[in-house]
Order: structure tokens, then sequence, then C-alpha cells
């Protein structure tokens, strides 16, 4: 029986500020990246979610990123190597305290936004991430990118290491992401995005932006919940690979 | 042989701007107060100061307390108990992941500032700020002053209680502090301080504002070293009890 | 012809996270109550903000408050009053550059959340931003409530005064405000709220929640547009007041 | 009579933490960067810091940066440039605000650290930040780096722009800065600073890091007064430049 793990960003509002349909979500998804509080997330916000997670046994990953609300941490930041493992280790400790308030803890780490984006590439940083994962602890996976520099330093320093794909993304022929300055680079039907995940999990390969097959390794789909359209993409793909019978579990 | 605990402030500079001499004063205390971010403390200071403490053996505390930079945690804050809660968790739990990458841990709770304060007589911030300590770890202790609002919640929640005398500060002859507006309210001699803090800690007694001598119930004197003068205290105060064979050992 | 002006909060937008419909509200209102960055706003929401009351012609008011993001303004913050003032200078200065770059000013000041409740009785921070308002511009108008000590204190400082009343809430037989906390204090009906405005604007009183008609002494009239249905209010009210060939005009 | 204008950044603390001894500097420099707030620079602080430099007639200019106060604005962030734009009117207005509150107002514009790095190159981040100024007030002059790409941009968009020089820094035979990761970039000595600073002055050349004499033009020089070293070199410089008669004036 094949197995996927889908995972979705969570707790990302914000004090009087809502995003998201965090309820939602956490009865379709598996793995929840729940922010930490320097791109989104006030305290409550993250207790209430940790709580939710708890509730629906659906594992909690501390969603790390830059120091940046005005930018909900989509603006890469050049921060010293030694100041963001410290940054991320305060991050991952305050969102497990409050997962452990909650009767559950912190799993995993995913990055978020433009720090996702710079340690596909920037070593340093990349380094720096998993110098702080490694140092908070060793038995913490790590879920990111295929291919990239964040995973390759993640698995040379001994961490478990998970992949993903993108539920929502259109592929190159080479299995890299289109980028969204791209036309066609985000999909927005939510059959079509739920045949896609069906392919990527049943049979490894997803049709890349030109009409061919391309081989997408992947234990791991992120989705994404931040809108009503996303929450509805979001029903399909769960309901679809229940219809298929993909036993949808957290890889932790 | 008679035994006390030194506590101090320390964690409290943030980025660029420096605040007091942690290491100086990491060689004199038994029990570091480290800032957590809210009122103090960027995460590069705090794993450094953590990272001092273990090399000193000095005890971390999570140093809790309203989210206010611009206040350095001085004014008060109407939270809502439940945000409240939430905030200690998110504060102690940062720390203590910083404090375990360090190889150390936080071994107990002192609230900071106007948090402190109000929480002598604010009894649903005290039992808010209990709350977040009880859910984070049922063991952890707590430091504050005698007979607050806070220590009795905390008593009643189960959790160890600590409590402190003040090194450089006037009593009034009911055994409160003499309010920082009154004149005479801080001490700054160190040698009147150190033999203060002598008798405090032998006889279990301190001069009053009035000359009358009132009896002080401390496990812990709290020191500052904010400052090169508060800095010249506190070596004096470990100097008199040192050469008094007083046994300065951590409470926990 | 009766003559009033209808303000909104505005602006309360902050990055990622969205806040009401300022579009709508901007051809609804005369006076729009623009944040000012310290409870909400960042610095591209305002602009564009600006820019919409600077196409309909709507004044631009300086929502002043406490720094809050977390609290959306809502929580007391025990400022000192030097302090207060420079927060508030900084909040207008920063609003009116904004307008000004939109091709508009700054026109009128009003406080925002817990900090213009506290004002209607806190003599020392009502002081405080009465003093940021006149040492930045002897001209500006303020906007509060009957009666609270903010206008009074302004009154006295020999700046223009100008009162609200509230289009969604309810008043007491004394004219004051029923607390939040009381069953009532709310209207959501948009037709009753709409033939209480009227009655307010010509014949200067509303009925208490006693049944009494008690009166009521606005130059303008604060209505909501933070969500859907706040917004349909506001189209209610607007077309009433149109329909019975009232005058809706900005204050200054 | 040669001529020259001095210019030094303050306002730099923040809170309860001092930067800088603000006082003593502007008894020695023409103009003042003032911090806006985003890098450091809490509302009091820039009240008082204006309200010295109205007292010593000491030009007051905007020093615009990021929004990073853990990082003090220098640590590279890549802001959309319309954002950077509402950024920058954002904080020149605050200032501009507090410098009249205390009698003066905003004369010029100066970005800081990391944006002031940017814009040597980033054009799109130069051209933003000339938007800002343009958009606020067209006769408001910037000062930068001769040679810069924010200049060029400025000077483009008819703003006034003026050159500066930097006291304690090294220069290569090509007249650009030696990066401060190689050694000697930074001069320590103050009798040797002055006399640099006298020969840019007088002669307009400094003594390259080779030996050879390169031409400097630069309209005011840049000294530095973040620690009690820095203080004493301007009190050199000033004191050398007054020995021989140079017309020490702001340029505005």
């Amino acid at each position: 029986m094949t197995r996927i793990d889908l995972n979705s960003d969570l707790g990302e509002s914000y004090g009087q500020w809502r995003l998201g349909d965090d309820e939602t979500m956490l009865s379709l998804v598996t793995s929840a990246n729940i922010a930490c509080g320097f791109h989104a997330g006030d305290p409550s916000t993250l207790l209430e979610t940790c709580r939710g997670a708890a509730v629906h046994t659906v594992r909690i990953g501390a969603q790390v990123g830059y120091h940046d609300l005005t930018g909900f941490g989509r603006r890469f930041i050049d921060v010293e190597p030694a100041e963001l493992t410290a940054e991320v280790i305060y991050q991952i400790g305050a969102l497990d305290g409050l997962a452990r308030a909650a009767g559950s803890a912190v799993s995993y780490v995913k990055p978020h936004g433009a720090l996702y984006n710079a340690i596909v590439h920037h070593r340093e940083q990349a380094r720096a991430v998993v110098e702080a994962i490694r140092s908070y602890n060793t038995t913490l996976p790590v879920l990111g990118l295929p291919g990239s520099a964040f995973l390759k330093e993640a698995e040379r320093a001994g961490l478990i290491v998970v992949t993903e794909a993108f539920a929502d993304r259109a592929y190159t022929p080479e299995g890299t992401l289109v980028s969204r300055r791209e036309p066609g680079a985000v999909l927005h039907d939510p059959d079509v995005v739920a045949q896609r995940v069906l392919r990527m999990v049943t049979e490894g390969v997803v049709t890349a932006i030109d009409g061919t097959d391309v081989h997408v390794d992947a234990q791991s789909v992120c989705i994404h919940g931040d809108s009503p359209d996303a929450t509805a993409m979001a029903v399909a793909v769960r309901a679809l690979l229940d219809a298929e019978n993909v036993d949808i579990r957290a890889f932790v």
C-alpha cells in the first residue's frame, strides 16, 4: 500500500489578523508546519494551533524563518550564520514549549519562505540552520526540497532528511520548480492538482510544464491552506488519495 | 554552615546594544536570570550568556517579561491572562532551547520588571504566569518576592517556591521594599550593601529605613550587574560572604 | 440642511495580513482614521490607503495608538507621559509624510483602541497626547469622546475639538456608552443602526438602552468597516442619510 | 577660506540601551544623521537628540535604514522597491515630525548601514530611496558616497546631491574605500585621522593605502561618535580644522 505524508503551513495568524483555516486543515493533513513567531504566529495563536494539532494527532513541525513580520518572512535577509543559528534554536525552543504545553512536541523542522528558498543554494545559511537543529536535538528530522544545499548539509550532519513535493506548483523537465515569475507556475484547479498528487504518490512522476513526465521523489507533499480556494484544493487532494486507498500518514 | 544563593539579571543586551557585564557577573553569582527576548536579549546574546552560564556552572533562570523592547519590560501592560500564559510559555521554551544547545537547561523562572511588580498584587496575571510554568514543567521552581500573589498562586499550584531579598534596596519596618520614589530607596555603598547581605544571610534580619531590625526570609539575594558600580557592589558582596565562610550555592 | 461627518478606522492591515475593506469604506465616509504603524499599518498599506483617501477626497486623520502589534493596540500600556508624547509625534509625522507623498496631509488626530479608552479618564496620558499634537501642529483638530479628559485637555491647550458618537453602540440614559461586557452593548442590524444615526444627526438624540431618549452631541459619527457585516452597515447608514438629504461632509 | 561640513550618526540609542555620546558630538559636528526608529532610535531618544541638534544649530538629516532592530540595520534585506519607498517616506516623516516639535526640521537624507552599502550598486533599491525622498520633498538634499548608484539616481531625479568622505577609513589608489575585511581598513590614531581630514579638506587628496595620493571630492566628512575613542577622534579632527581656520559649516 502506497504511503504519503501531507504537510501544510499553519499558525500563521498574528494577533487580530487571521490567516488560513487551521481547524479545517488540521483535519486534512498529517504534518503541520507551525510558524514560530518570527514571520507569523503570536504565542496565543501558536498555542491554539498546537492544541488543535494535538487533538487531531497531526505532527508538529517548527516552521522557522527570518525575523520579519512586515515581510512575512518572504524577504531574504543577509543574517550572519552564527546569528541565524541562534535565531533558529530560539524559534524551535519557543514552539516546542508551546507544543509540550499542548501535550505534543516539535517532531521536525521545515524552514519558511525566503529562508527556505535561500538555503536551496546558500550554503552558509543552510549550515547555520542545520547546526541549530543538530544542537537542539540530533534526532529531529528536517523537511525540505530534494537536492537542496539544506538537505545535503543536514544529511552530512547526520540528521534524518525528508523530501517534499509541491501539490500546486509546475515542474520543469529537470524536476525543479518553475519560477513563480513564469506563467503557469502555480496550478489552481483542485481536480488537476489532486490528480497530479496521486501520480506523484503512486507512480513517483509528475507531468512537467512541457508535457513530459518527470521523476519526483517525495516522502511528503506540501499543500496550501491560506485561502478558501487553497482549502478546497486540500479537500480535493485528500478525497482522491483516500478514494485510491493511499495510506496518508505522518513521516515521523 | 549558612547557605545562600546569589541571583542577578543577565543577557540583557540586544544586538548592537550592550548592557551589563555578563562575564564578570557569571563569576560572582550562582543563579542567572537570563532575559528571554521579550524585554531584552536577542538570540545570539542569549546563546552566548547561556554558554557562559554553562561554563561557570551557574544555574539558568528564565527571566520572562512583557513584550516591550522599547520600554525594557518596565511598563505595565494589561495583557489578557490567556495571552500572558502563552507569552510566558513561549519565552521559557525559547530560552530552554538555547540553554540546552549550550549544554544546560532552564532550572527556574523569575519574572522581570513591570511583570514582577504587577504580580505582587495582580492575581489574574499572577495565575497566568503560574499556569504557564506549570504547563511547561511542573518541577520548575519559581523565584519571587515573599508574600506576593505570585508566590502564593505558585504554591497553591504545587510549584516549588523560592524567596528572594534585594541587596541594594531599603526595607520598611514591615519588611516590604521602600518605593523607588522615596529618598534612600536604593543603597549605593558597596561595603554597606555587603554588610547588609551578610546579616540577611547569617541572622535573617536587615536594618529597616527607620533603624529598626526587620526579619527577612530569603533563600536567594538579588544583586545587580548592569553598571560598573553594580559590578563593584557584587564583588564586595561576594568577597564578604566568602570571607565569612557563607556557602554560596544555587538553590536548585 | 443638517450636516454630519462620518469617520471610520482604516489602514489596519499589516503586511500579508488584510483587515477591513478600505476601498469600499473610502467611498462611504468623509474622514479616515488611518493607523500609523504602532498598532497596525505597515508603510506600504498606509501609503496605499492615503492614496485612496486622496482620490476620494476623504480627510486623513492620524489614528495614533500604543506600540503593540501583537495586541492591536487594545491593551493598556502604562507609558510615561514624556515617552507617550514622543511616540504620538512620531506616529503623526510618519503618517503625515505618507499622506503628503499621496498628495494629501494629516488633517486631524484620533487616538485608537486602549489609548482612546485610557484617556477618557487618564489625565496624564491625555495631556501627553495633547502635548504631542500641539507641538506638532497647533491647528490640528482632535476627534474624541464628548466629556472625556482628552477633549477637555485639548480644549484647554487651545486645540480644535470635534465630538463623535458611535453608530453601532448602545447608550446609557446618562449618554455614556454601555460597556462592551454588558449584553446589548453592540448593535448589529444595519437598518436599526441607520435609523439611530439619522436621529442622532437630525434630532440630536438616541434611544438609550432603557428606551428613553438621550441627548447626543456629535459632529461626527464613527462607523466600523473591519468586516463584511460592518461594511453592509456603513452602506445602510450612508444610503439613509443620503435619502434624507443630510449633508455628509468632513468636519475639517 | 576652505569650507567643510562634518556629519555623524546620532540618535542611535534605544530605550534602556545607550549608544554614543550625542551631547558631545552635537558640539563638534554641523550635520547630525539622526536614526529614524527602524534600525535604532526610540521616539523619546530621537526627540531628545533633535532638541539637542536644535540647541546647537546642527542640521538634522534623516538616517533612514532597513527595518531591523536586532541587526542594527546592518544586514541586507531584499525589500521590494515599492515597499522600500513607503518605508523610507515613513521614516523621514516620523523624524521630521519630531524635528519640527523640537523647533527644527529634517534638512537632508542619508541612508544607514546595509542600505547605504546596498544602494552603492543596487539600482532598484537606490531608485526606491530616491523616489521616497522626491515624493516627500523635492528640495531635500541627499548625502552619500561619490560615484554611487544612489547619488546618480538622485541627480537624475533632480535632487541636490552632497558627497562625503570618511575620516577614519583607508582608501584604495582608485579612490574607493578599502573593504572592512582587509587589514588596515579602519584608522584608529586621532592625530593621523585629523591630518588626513585636513588634507581632504584643504587639498582634496588623501594618502591611499599604497602610499600614493588620491583625489577625494567631498563636501562633507563623516566622523564616528559611537565610542569614547570615536569621540576623542572627533575632538582631534575638530581642533585641527579650527586651528587651521577651516570654515566648518553645514552644507545646507
